[in-house]
């Protein structure tokens, strides 16, 4: 990606010339009657309003990456951007999606990569044969999806990313615990969370607009539980693995006030619910850990009922540490 | 059915002819190496141990009604009952089986019919093919199951009579609540617990033995969901009331500490959650009150956290009233 | 009631004449000394505040219904009323308060006549004279107090609705449990929320100002047993009655974290508590349901905990169903 | 009282005369068509079923003390009295009834004494009308009535010994803390509990059988409610006072799960609820900490929901410290 | 301390002398390149911003007292003082520092003489020496601390204030349980808060600006129980005294929910926790009605999750009673 | 260790000689005067009570192993062994202890060594002091004491295998959460249950009595503290290594109903928390699925509040799988 100005850094007058994310688009009428394009354009560091005289041009859909020329004005003491020419990016074109959205620290197709690779290794054909058709009744919005609205992974990819932190989590863990099934962790590791594609609404840069009415009346927990006797009769899959990894599914939040109506009932059940607690737990706290200060407490953070101290300790080791989280997780890509 | 003695009444040397209930059955050697059946039989009032010294008859399945002619003999201090003849009832026979295992105070078929017609009138197509859809995946079980192991409606064809309750609860109150959608309410009512015929195991007499794998796993709710799904793909269905009804089933015990991960979100899922927790409540405080005299406390009842009062009142009006819960609840009919 | 402008479609310069809700009025003494009535009157599409500058007029009682004629005029940009003549109405004017209040649905003299003649049928007479001594210490209250300052039956007579509605579930479901004492339930629907008229203070429109010192510091339901055991005193009866329906006014709420330091320990009771529950769930979520377009979820409901979905499934049929919601609910009649 | 064996140190041959408490007492028919008395005495160490022949001799009523001479004897095995004579004591009789049953240590009209003096020495002629009330209501049971059937003060004239004992806590914290209207918290201390008397049914020597209908039902805190109202409508008083005592009384239980449907609202009601609950602790922590060696944990205490330690430290003030609570803690007198 | 103006009652062009709190201070540049002194000080009416354009003096430290002189002027509408001179007191004035901040209503070298003669009369010499040095470890934070930063003792010397007001509850209750130990009543009552002078940081006005990080991580009850072992180990006591008093530190908040892992296991403890608790409800309480009037309901305060009433019952006596709240309670005396 | 025969398998008239735990041991006085030993030996197959005639014997302690020939007797109906030597065992002695008690599956020794090992990696001077300090606070009794009376690690040296088992996923989770400090995470896994070798009395054996008074009053989170507090003076560490260190140790049970006042409050005793709750559930639940035949449930686990399935799927391969936790898990040694 050639170099682009960030959009908190514009200001009046100047030209701008990059890759922009598309928050909003729509077209309108002026008062003389002529259409323009009325569009919200934004990158990881804010966002701007702009317009598109030219009534001809049909608007960018909501979540899509796009490029654009124009010059800053200032209209009414706020900052707008008039916008000569605009297009989707090509495949020559090397976007770095990082600085316009908050992304996973991996690429999507890396990611689902891997996934496939480890249901691959499997030695269980009926779990293999389930989670092929799950991940295919997922289709494309796994690339994109985020894990969550707010909170953990809240980022574009970040359901595959949390899926595969799980995953990994298990093969870390299992050596330690040999008297679980593998496969069986495995596959729930992978599945626990797939139906959260069918649970809120989210636009191709992981930005979630709203929960859908089967994600509000159902959840997906319960949702998930069709999804796998549905991939399950498509499989032709029958044993009892079926039933394992549905308990896994419904069972993954661990108790009845956070969404499980049955506590996890045999080990893999229970691993399964304590590293997906871990991971999401992790990531947030990362997040917040990196936005106080050392030596500083965070505000109340009501998802963890508590706030969060950043330790002094961390100050010293700052410089090399900071390193490894800010750049180097960035990956840049074609879309 | 013919007059015959209870099992209660039963004393030494008496001889028997008569219906009884199959508890447990199973053919046996003897030291002497010849094979004999050993039975448990039992009525409403009691069981006693029987055998039948015939080796080539074989056991009767447990849960069936037998008709057995005998002799009551004394061994070992406890009485038994020495079989010469034993066969299953035909269909010239006149047995009351509720004097054999307690069940509803409606026959199965007689209740069925009334459903069925409740269905038949229904306004929603959608609705009516996923209810019989429904219904026929229950198959026979439904003319036996109890709706609960213990507590309320622990009686053959309970399911039934819970179910015919609540909807003829739900029929009864649409008038003072109009607003209410009717078929959307009848079709919750007659959906909410058929999934119990896979969360537990019953014989024919409506008597539990244990919870299924998938009860457990699962429960009838999420179980219930899955079964609506599937029924609405082989009717073909896929508008909103498959989810709506999905809704229905999953939130009928309206929180999470009661196993419905969702409360109910709109006002016929509500109302069917008072409904069943009404009928469910009524079924099983009548049967406390009536085993507690007038002006006396019930032992606490575990399931409803407090112990129950059965009022002074009562006693004076207690001859006639009695009469109209006995015999008239009593049904009588060919199995 | 003869035709007469909304508050809110109100312009300036224009004239008004009709029946208003007085929300407050009080005598000032303008800048050069003389007196002048300060005015905000309503109907149920907003208020305006007005003048009145004949300094002999008395100030009307809030919550009184008052004819004016006056004149719109426009005063700090925004509008304001210059009345001309006000008086209170007269027998012959045909005054259709559902405009100028929230009201209940039918008119407080139907409602309290339904449920007199419910006590004339009763066959217990002790129940009848508790009764009719709790009905007379309301008073003229019970004519126009709402059931709650907000939630459900927030409404002028809303204390009678919701009372009335509660019995007429009672007698719904009186058939389909026929071990319960109808007599029993009745005196319960009719008794529990009497002692509302204490616990809040409300004028003749059913607007409430505040809890009084009694309503907080003891509540409705341990000031309804006070009042039963008082009434039972007048009345002159001492059997267990009065005891029972004690019990039940103590218990309506079900448990202690809603008031109720006993939870219902007989049928009747238990039964009561479901009917007041189920009368103000349905209540308070038919309000909500036609406040959320089809389709869409409302905001959390913080009395519920949860947020409503409204079905998709109701707009093909809504603009008939809607029309027996609104203006066939209003009553018109003389105050 | 002169000396007498104790119950527990009989055995067989013995002459025996005494004081013992009666805890059942029926006249029954010998199979030779005789009269007889079969009785069970005690006192505080145990008790010995006995017998008297004479057919003419009234059964006592239970509760009651009486004096006997009899001649114990062993039939199958267990030691019985033969009961030779029986009357019940004169005022020449120096009954020391402590030794007979678990007894307040002080007097019951030493501590009632002590209650009217502290109502005569108050300056609100309105709580001291409504608190002579009150305790003419309880009549005689507020002699002899525990505070408790279990737990705290479960012993005779324990309802008196704990309210003087907050009485008595109220009067020492009070300097403390003056803003509290002394008259205010010295009424709630006595006036609390006094409904006891109607909550459960006590015979003279503090052994409750059961609860009351009315105690089950209602429960000593909203049966006091109605107790004060009744009060004040006999004394006349309608002044605010009514309303706070009512209130101290609903609320001294301090939470909904303990019983009080409204927490203490003002000052003095908090009060009266932490030294109700200090005084119920302590009372039974010493009676649990003297079961228990120094050094040791007691068994867990469900009411308390934890075990209780006896510090070592106690062990080596021991000897004189006991003394202060055994034979100094008990009161002779005349019944 | 002569008559000086409230800063509530200043008015431009007045002249000021007289002692006021320093809330913040410090030395700025202005655009001219002077130094001058920026400050904001405050009395308990209100905070008034000063100048100081000499810039030889130095800033004064926050919570310090200081003595001005200096001249009311307006600046940007608002009022701000000039201020010619300014000193720190000297032993010659008589500063009432209770008409600047918040104080305890005695004075801290008085409160803390009494507990030290608490400690003498003891007969107890390990707990003499665990609590010489648990003050000792204190040092001179004791004088000015508060008990909190807001709700009950939130005032200077409020810890003192809330230790002494603990240790005269133990001394008035425990006439009435003689079987508690008296010693270790009163150590835990002295010993029980000490370690909030480490759990937040508060200046010697005892303004409270935020918790410490011990104070978050740890808490002081936690940290209390490391201080007692480090205070037995410095006094070289190891007897059972130790664990006894740890245990008081962190039981005394009585429940998991309050902080304390352990509930109180022996009598003093659980009198300890129920003394503590009244201490600060009757604090919280007092301020809370005062700021109430007679016959209103305050706010919902969260501490205590209710409204609290003032009685109407006040009204008649306040006019004496209230002095003796006001004036009486302040103490003066120099810094 | 040579073969010797399981004390299940023992008959009347057998000759036993091997080695056995003493369970219990006391030195008696038969009834003609002579002193004798009454011994309870067992292995992890049973126990039986042992005599020894030899006078002159002195009893071995509780805990201890030691090497018995004797011959099985019968008396009263029960065996019993008469010893005729017995020894403790000598380093030559090829002792297989877990055959006589549960042991953890590595070798004390061995374990200890690997935790000293990551202490000597750490790259953390302050933490490595502080945590040698703990290791030689605990003595000899980490070589077998338990982590629990019953539940998880209830074994001898199980709280060397707990923590071990903690350090080790610690090392497995790190690479996969970069953020965290690694040492800080090991020293918390190392720490966070020393205190137990405070909490509770175990023999040598591994088997618990009792909890200790400081254990009970305290427990060992806060016991935890005050060592790690005591750990850090004698190292002279200061830094910010102790408060977190401690904070660690005291937040380590996640929130305040399972013990810890704090929850964790960054990133690190976050994880702590999680890998120690997982590591005592898998711990438990293999010994339950152990228990329980595959395709049934378990009894309801109370500390787990669920019963446990065993899936059905692990049937076929169990086998080759349970030879990989019966004999290859022991570990043999000299004592």
């Amino acid at each position: 990606m050639m170099q682009q100005l960030s959009v908190a850094s514009l200001s009046r007058d100047q030209k701008f010339e990059g890759f922009l994310l598309v928050r909003s688009a729509e077209q309108r009428t002026s008062s003389n009657g002529g259409k323009y394009l009325d569009l919200t354009l934004c990158d990881t560091t804010g966002d701007i309003n702009c317009k598109m005289w030219d009534g001809t041009v049909q608007p960018p859909r909501q979540g899509a990456v796009i490029k654009v020329r124009g010059t800053v004005q200032e209209f009414n003491g706020r900052l707008q951007m008039r916008i000569e020419r605009l297009r989707t990016p090509s495949a020559e074109d090397d976007v770095d999606i990082s600085r316009l959205m908050p992304c996973a620290p991996e690429a999507p197709g890396a990611m689902l990569a891997e996934i496939n690779r480890t249901i691959s290794r499997m030695k269980t054909p009926e779990l293999q044969a389930i989670l092929r058709e799950l991940i295919s009744m997922c289709g494309d919005r796994l690339n994109y999806y985020p894990a969550a609205q707010r909170l953990h992974h809240a980022e574009r990819s970040g359901l595959l990313h949390h899926t595969l932190s799980v995953l990994r989590a298990a093969e870390a863990v299992l050596p330690l615990y040999p008297f679980l099934d593998g496969d069986l962790l495995r596959a729930g590791a992978i599945a626990h969370d797939l139906s959260k594609t069918a649970e809120f609404i989210s636009d191709e840069s992981g930005n979630v607009s709203d929960y859908s009415a089967e994600g509000q009346l159902l959840g997906h927990l319960v949702h998930g539980v069709a999804q796998v006797k549905e991939a399950a009769r498509r499989a032709g899959v029958t044993s009892e693995y079926v039933l394992l990894l549905c308990h896994m599914v419904i069972s993954h939040h661990g108790q009845p006030d956070h969404g499980s109506p049955r506590p996890p009932m045999f080990a893999e059940a229970e691993m399964l619910h304590l590293l997906d607690d871990m991971d999401a737990k992790m990531n947030e706290m990362e997040g917040i850990i990196r936005r106080t200060p050392p030596g500083a407490f965070s505000e109340k953070i009501w998802s963890l009922d508590r706030r969060l101290y950043h330790p002094l300790i961390h100050t010293s080791v700052s410089s090399s540490e900071d390193d490894s989280f800010s750049a180097a997780d960035a990956y840049s890509g074609l879309l």
